[in-house]
């Protein structure tokens, strides 16, 4: 399974937390402590919000433990909101289009989790796409179907409840073809002002994801360098160093919507689609 | 346009075709001399049959003429039936997923060519495919979409009404939406019998394909060398030398199957949709 | 033979002039028109000056004309100092390490030219780099040793001095095995404040260098848009667009070095060793 | 650190023990059990031996287990003599010139391993490699200059003697420098007729290192299958499945020289060079 992280605040140079932390997304890549499998090493990407509309993105096959542009570019460039994404492959390709973020106009999304049965239902999953949206799925994960459904379903216009219908179709087209666990999912979504992150499973039973309750939680992070504001925070697959009070879970079925000056914690409902 | 070319005879080293002849297959993805992009540096593919069922694949995304892995791997592979491809990806992502050969089970393919307007066309094309093939298509290319549409109409059965089945299908979608020049190919298609060559275009201007008439016609691109039996056959895009008597381009509209004893060649008519 | 450019002026976002000309670097990998080989498909690398001390280098092995990477880069990377280059390799191997330009410490270099009978005197020139450097080589080119070497000579105290014993030391190396046309090069350096371009070979048939005589040389390269300062300078292997009086060749045996507020044009001649 | 296999015996297909066995090299490149690092995701090679002079090599920077091209060509090439290698790369650059095998002539070499301080000593073995060998060099690794240096010393005549010289050299030239522990390594050499396997350090405390006894302990590998003959041997990093009195581990400071009639263990001893 995969890990993430992303960043909303004052810009910060992308290696402050790609690469320093104790416990870093790289770091994570060749051994993530609460994950299923203990190696991310099957592609690397990283998607940010710099001075153009459109985001830039930058994906890599290679493991980011051994990709010295990596390093480089973390080291260049600084942004006030990133999100960032080690893979480890289910039964897709390793290949960059593959790779998470997925892009489509401003928009970035990363996705950690399963659909439960993909290869049997993926048919039925991509026709449910727009038309004209369709021949931008450039390659061959649930992931990037469950992107394009929530684009489809109006993710422009109403994020959280594209996210909703999004995942209310899978389960329906999952449970019509005999599945019962369906969906696992933890995803951070931005179009360059909001960070949303939601957490959920058919089960009840989801991956885990952190999410910073203060700039002090950043901080923890380099404690021998002040570079955060007040209003800067972050979202994790799992921390980047020890859990302390300025962390907290985010709870089951949980959408956050993070702005730079105040954030809202709302409840995630799969919309029905019978 | 991609390059490539195919054998049936008997045993030989790949390096034999692919690289020793004056105007190899690497030399030509260097500079290809009656292709419309004269370099084709987006990838590279060889796929053989051996001694198990299944053929060996090799693809790979660099420029054929840097590998080394395939410089080593052409001299130990010997076989007797292989067909390798140069690419230059015409609008689709350089990945192993979008190089060829394709393969299915037994079947190999490789395709030179395009169709016209495909990314408007792709997702009519996409599910005309059998539900139970879709989740095999790995890549996002008009080559492999193509391959499963011609297993969905029975390449297995009966290989050319298969593939002239797939051509008028595509035929029919890109003119009901408005296109008309449609389809433009040249085929190599195996299940490790038969090696079946296709030339045709909707509007009768085909990309080059030739076809040798004899075992002289191999003997040529080598003749220091006598390695070649009295049946060896080759399909090439381009010459791999000078032209001599004993090649022939091959027509229009048509179908070649070789086989080791013997050589059909029949016209290729899309079939009707309407 | 390769083909670089180097820029030194305002901020730029690098896409302005890797993409953006109508003969780009990009368009000169598939098709330089002034260079012996065709195809500079053998690795893509770009260094910058930003807001570090260090530059920033990003390198790969995939031709850069299908690097989506790289895009993405160029378009969201801004610099005020940049060099970028296209390698056609001679018979090194396609590795990121053999990638230009190549960087130590606050310095880069790129390099379009060879050492005649390179691999006969590799140990030699290899064991006159300062012990000290020596660790610091990771590939296997000419190009790299030639930057060990100016590096062992004192380019950081006296860059084109250093060249220039670089030079001498080599011709005299290359000599003393028999060899004649002894070194063939254009050269691209900075250390972030100058850009120090240099055109020379040991028989005085140099590969080709240009370099704008003003901003509106810049200019005509993207003459819809208007954003150069007037003391925007750029250095290329051949010309980004139809050459005009704003561009002019630099001679044989030249070396300029260019500052934001004027530039120096000097002879260079290879230090004796004898 | 990295993991190798090496076998001797009848010709088998390369899957039936890169892939097929419970704890497999793949399965090893994921998750060593016995290695200090968990991961060994930084490039795989294999070489054998088939019906030519030259032995093959196949090598790749993408980690072993997400290698489609590797998963075919193990299902495809058969070998009476083979060598594999995962790779967990210490201080230098994931690059196909410094994956293992390493080739020279006939000969090749895998080592698990490291020299103690290299970076500080590299200039000082490189310059005691041969002249005409040094040019061949394409890595930057601290076993490719091991692998060179024995060359050097006459592995082509007295293999053991060679390598002997080649720790002796080493010992030696790091103590001159201040080291004390040297060297670590498992070596597995052959030139197509005999297989080698050293283990040895400087401070007596080795990597692991196992041998097979007989045809048993391949045959327990797959008890489905019947495919080895009475002489097949095979050296593991460590074991492909839990360990039975099939198998024994190489004590310290020995080499195990392994021909089809006949294995040779005897003592290894570093040559003093004062």
């Amino acid at each position: 399974m995969c890990r993430w992280l992303a960043y909303l605040g004052n810009p910060i140079y992308l290696e402050e937390l790609i690469y320093k932390p104790k416990h870093s997304l790289i770091d994570q890549s060749l051994a993530a402590r609460t994950s299923e499998t203990t190696t991310n090493g099957d592609g690397f990407g990283v998607g940010w919000y710099g001075n153009r509309v459109t985001p830039g993105v930058y994906r890599n096959i290679q493991p980011a433990w051994n990709d010295n542009n990596l390093k480089d570019l973390a080291a260049q460039i600084a942004s006030p909101l990133f999100l960032a994404h080690v893979r480890a492959a289910t039964s897709t390709a390793v290949q960059q289009t593959n790779c998470h973020p997925f892009r489509y106009d401003k928009w970035l999304f990363v996705h950690n989790g399963v659909i439960d049965n993909f290869k049997h239902i993926k048919r039925d999953l991509a026709l449910a796409i727009a038309p004209d949206l369709y021949p931008f799925i450039e390659g061959s994960t649930d992931s990037e179907i469950m992107f394009y459904l929530a684009l489809t379903f109006g993710l422009a216009d109403d994020p959280v409840n594209a996210l909703e219908m999004m995942v209310g179709f899978i389960e329906q087209v999952s449970q019509d073809n005999g599945g019962t666990t369906s969906i696992q999912m933890t995803l951070g979504i931005s179009e360059g002002k909001r960070l949303i992150a939601v957490r959920y499973s058919t089960i009840g039973q989801s991956r885990t994801l952190y999410c910073s309750k203060n700039w002090r939680a950043c901080q923890e992070l380099n404690p021998e360098c002040d570079i955060f504001s007040e209003n800067a925070r972050l979202v994790v697959s799992e921390p980047l160093t020890d859990l302390t009070d300025d962390w907290e879970e985010v709870p089951e079925s949980t959408a956050i919507i993070i702005q730079s000056d105040h954030t809202v914690t709302q409840s995630f409902q799969p919309r029905s689609f019978q």
